[in-house]
């Protein structure tokens, strides 16, 4: 979905650049030969990068390392290797196996959904989104700018930071929301979920995420999830604690606490156009 | 947004019935009274209640006992009184301020949103939604099989459980996530959230519903609250453990249940049309 979705995004904002998708499942390689979604689709991963400008790994993390180590000999000189994977540490560690006159830069594109598929790429799917770059004291700088103007063209405001920095953030905000929508469905039994409004609904949707994915996420990015599920167990026990000494005046400021820093949240996307 | 969408879409399906509604705030009154929400518009709740078949008491639940006592007097022999709160077993208790010549039966249409007042009222709000009926040995079988009639001639589609059932299910599909959603905000400063993306907006909606509201819910079903929530903070340890253990089976298998869950969910929401 989001590798499509790139090359979608390229064709329709890049006219005249060359798109190559690659994916070793050849039912993959005939759907998105079948949608177009790239100018070229090859079960050849070597052959797949051979003269690219800008390399894109929207693989599990898990396949990383392995997918730079197979396509190091072919990556042209000055060439730059970018993912879109959702932690960062572990993925400019295995950078390392790519050879030196390549330049590693990780993305994150903050864009996507809990659907997976070349049939769910979109052209629009970066609009206005949020991409972050990941950069150290080895990145080098003009690959770094090349990149960053490559997701604005796509439609992304594009933030650059620390690999750990980017880490702790999205451990907050993206994996450890996914462990609770996860925990939140295991602490129901099926009868009962029939009951299930709207707002479960919706509050639940990211567990609808494939698992392999998001097992990748979780185990790259251990300690921080694991601080920021400790987290959120602490708030649980706040109100817990608040319900069941029947606090009112305690429980009716956690929740207001929580309502007036969404309301701030949606005012600031919004403004970004995150939202519309 | 709830008593408007009621009278609303008592006007649309049942021509001919005379609405009124009642809140004792001016402007809210003048606004439901612009929107033509109902026939009438009072703020003499004696009045509004007197001669009416159905009485719909939809205010925060710490309200009814006072609001119960307050139009004993002044109701008809025969009338149904109920109530759209979303825990049903405290309003049952103070259903016993009613007159022995009216009927109490609990009502709680699985429909709404995070919004507040009456410019949010909709006469297809209950379109396809879920209603729940409670009852018990002491209710009046006509007045259960009216109310059932009347939600669902408003689009529900109806199911009848005990107070006790209601809460225990609703507890868990409704109340425990909202206080999650609380949770996982507060758990996040300002300055984090701004990376949070479509998902963490999703997982986090329902936190926006009213304060007020909503320690009403939690303080009318403690027990049933507190339970749930340790039965999610389990689920969030599992996954902790299997997270700092690097069990990417384990993590796998927890994730793939709740996605597996979840379709199961979505299956059954898409065939009773309350997901279109």
């Amino acid at each position: 979905m989001l590798g499509g979705s790139i090359t979608l995004a390229v064709s329709r904002a890049l006219s005249g650049v060359r798109t190559v998708g690659y994916t070793h499942r050849p039912s993959t390689r005939s759907r998105a030969r079948k949608l177009r979604v790239a100018n070229e689709v090859t079960g050849d991963i070597k052959a797949a990068v051979r003269g690219a400008g800008i390399v894109i790994v929207a693989t599990p993390i898990s396949t990383f390392e392995d997918i730079f180590r197979r396509i190091a000999d072919s990556l042209a000189d000055g060439c730059i290797v970018t993912d879109v994977g959702s932690t960062k540490r572990m993925a400019v560690r295995w950078a390392a196996a790519l050879p030196g006159t390549v330049h590693y830069v990780g993305s994150h594109p903050i864009a996507g959904s809990e659907q997976r598929g070349v049939e769910f790429a979109r052209d629009d799917l970066f609009d206005n989104a949020l991409c972050i770059l990941t950069t150290d004291k080895n990145s080098n700088p003009r690959a770094v700018r090349k990149l960053r103007r490559f997701w604005s063209v796509l439609g992304c405001s594009v933030k650059i930071m620390s690999p750990a920095e980017h880490d702790r953030i999205f451990a907050n905000v993206s994996h450890v929301p996914h462990v609770t929508a996860a925990a939140l469905i295991n602490a129901n039994d099926s009868e009962q979920l029939r009951f299930a409004g709207k707002g479960f609904m919706d509050t639940s949707r990211i567990a609808s995420g494939p698992a392999n994915i998001w097992a990748d996420v979780l185990l790259t990015n251990p300690t921080n999830c694991v601080r920021g599920i400790d987290r959120v167990i602490r708030q649980l026990n706040k109100l817990k604690g608040a319900i069941n000494s029947q606090d009112k005046k305690k429980i009716e400021k956690l929740l207001q606490a929580a309502r007036d820093k969404r309301s701030k949240l949606i005012k600031h996307k919004m403004k970004t156009k995150e939202l519309i």
